[in-house]
């Protein structure tokens, strides 16, 4: 596993559904880029026992943590505590929303 | 603690050492945001259990992960395994070195 990466770079979105570009994973946690194009979503879900946050790379989109829907742009960072229903929205019309995600620990290694 | 921050908004630097403002923090990790004026540094350091990401919001540094040094600028994202060397610094003559910084578990709270 590479230790660097440029997140410049990963940009493609997927027809069918978001995209999920893994960076880094270890039983800790892991890194990853997911790029939305308008009109995808990560549909509200929960996680037991990981928390989770958003960082917005680029684009605008609407992000679920718990009780908060923020209008989240470049820069927004949101934590989706464990437990907490979560989820993120790229709206139609817009331009594709790319985020880093880290979620800890990882829900598969951990 | 606020769920919802703006990384853009976390600007201030410290004139004695890097400035180190929290996010969040829970036993599975904490985000943070440092800011590294031209000249500081974080010391190349290791921890024994944690992982470590540097991500890079503005500014260039020199980020060390073990036997790697990475020339990084915005965007850059550089994973810092447990118990690998790591480190950044901020050369003399350029702006503001500006990270998001992930560590995973907690090293205090877990």
């Amino acid at each position: 596993m590479e230790r660097v990466r440029d997140t410049n770079a990963i940009t493609a979105g997927r027809e069918e559904k978001l995209a999920k570009h893994g960076l880094f994973e270890t039983p800790n946690f892991f890194a990853d880029v997911y790029v939305l194009r308008p009109g995808q979503a990560q549909a509200v879900h929960t996680h037991g026992g990981e928390d989770k946050c958003y960082h917005v790379l680029s684009g605008r989109g609407r992000i679920t943590s718990g009780d908060e829907v923020v209008e989240a742009g470049p820069g927004t960072i949101v934590w989706c505590p464990a437990g907490a229903p979560h989820g993120v929205e790229n709206p139609e019309g817009g331009e594709d929303l790319r985020l880093l995600v880290f979620m800890a620990p990882h829900p598969r290694l951990a």
